[in-house]
């Protein structure tokens, strides 16, 4: 089963690198980027095809060491069964 | 307009971040993790409402600045239009 987690700065947190990206696409000219938030994308490969028992261990994982959940938010999403 | 990039490296090319974070995982006991892919992902705000035109910018941004055409793929997602 692939799991995909994204893990972005929480809403209010600064996101300096957001900020440098959009200051980039600005100065090449894309005048209608507004704002830009960058985050980190895992896709865990597991061997398990328990849906809800995997997503479950995930969200240990996204707690312990896949994101700060003092500053960070992680979104779980199962994207393709496999058997 | 709300878009969502993911960019990852290649199929075939070396990710030692994934492996770290696989290895890491597996020490923690999480046995099932097979492997890790590790990537970004950015959310660009768009001052815009043409869903078509925005796709072939966002293209443009990810082959100049967004992505490493040579080592790695990029995703469009347009996630949520607001006018």
């Amino acid at each position: 089963m692939k799991v995909k987690v994204e893990v972005f700065f929480k809403e209010g947190v600064l996101d300096p690198q957001g900020k440098t990206v959009k200051n980039a696409l600005q100065h090449l000219g894309y005048d209608e980027v507004d704002d830009v938030r960058v985050g980190k994308v895992f896709t865990l490969s597991l061997k398990t095809s328990d849906r809800e028992a995997a997503r479950k261990r995930v969200a240990q994982m996204c707690e312990k060491l896949l994101s700060n959940p003092v500053v960070e938010t992680y979104s779980i999403d199962t994207v393709e069964e496999t058997r």
